[in-house]
């Protein structure tokens, strides 16, 4: 067996915090977004330059997912690397698919990654900083935010 | 680091249950679904009314799942809240693909969530109640089931 | 509540393994390969026929991946069977895309199972064996490898 890993609680809360920030989301219940976030956090999604603080991501959330009949953020690969006892890095995948109302206009389904510093205040996880590399957009179009980790050079 | 989380072995099995349950959906290996619900439970798929009882599931499983080529349920965001020492509730995401032996028809795939009762039984964690709501489905229809927690109100 | 389960740190080593083998593919971090399959490992992609050794993979990967502009392999419905204190079995689901640098290319994406067997070398949890089923592909084309695992004939 592999020694015992120590961490195995605040990995579960971690991931748990995730999927509420896929629910504050998906479910329009945006403050709980206030629960997920630090209140000075630093929030980067691509094209939308840096927001900082949770005031500024509710804010966003409200104004952007207005323009969506529904959405769904399916995230998984959830790799957390403790710094501290208290901090985290986390690296997740995320299907973020979005659904306009009008029924003509196609999905567009964002493949993205999450690179987050995580930090413990007062017994809740709480994303310190979020910054979301774009893999891929559906329907495809120019000028994507080509993902920054492919680019090590092995491609022949 | 967070407080101890005496509940992560109650985590891992409901959620081995879960990805139990696309195996036995996906593999049509539906006599399976017998060791993940409980025999008096209710099941409801958008648009199936409630279903009581294991024996309706796997009939109506068998019944369903044979109009499919193939399917795959990938399902995350797994989210439990223990409500007792041997009950729980859980929310979870699932993408559901569904392939139609005629080439010439799209692949239906519903964008769905999973809202669950769990029960320990004897041991294991069963499904005493599960509700699958629509968050979309592809290709688009009218008549769609609106996922109901997108209701809030916070849309601008 | 479920009795303890003394494997929770293996599966967390493994379940990270997965996503470590995600990353070193879509990133093109094609090295780290050697830090995830055992060095005489087996591996089989569908329609690879069976590869060697981690030298075979990691060149096979540099070989594949170089077509693509972007891939994600989202891994989900990560079951993990213990078979003594250094092996396991695994089954999980992926939903691999692959993006081509032609515009006018569709995108292609495997609807896929991994079926391992893992092994713990010097602490490490290793990839010994991995046989990636096809549930499907998109777009769809002839000759798809049906899974096999459908095929217990309860299809009505």
């Amino acid at each position: 067996m592999s020694d015992a890993d120590p961490r195995l609680a605040d990995r579960a809360a971690i991931t748990e915090q995730m999927y509420r920030y896929a629910r504050a989301t998906d479910w329009l219940e945006t403050e709980w977004h206030r629960d997920v976030f630090a209140a000075d956090c630093v929030f980067a999604s691509p094209h939308s330059g840096d927001m900082h603080g949770v005031d500024s991501v509710v804010e966003w959330m409200n104004r952007v997912l207005a323009q969506f009949e529904a959405t769904q953020h399916l995230i998984s690969n959830i790799s957390i690397t403790f710094t501290g006892e208290t901090t985290a890095q986390a690296v997740s995948y995320v299907r973020a698919w979005h659904r306009y109302p009008d029924p003509e206009r196609a999905d567009m389904v964002l493949w993205g990654e999450y690179h987050d510093r995580w930090t413990l205040i007062e017994g809740v996880w709480r994303i310190a900083e979020r910054r979301v590399l774009e893999a891929g957009i559906e329907p495809r179009r120019d000028g994507g935010a080509k993902n920054p980790r492919r680019t090590n050079g092995s491609r022949t």
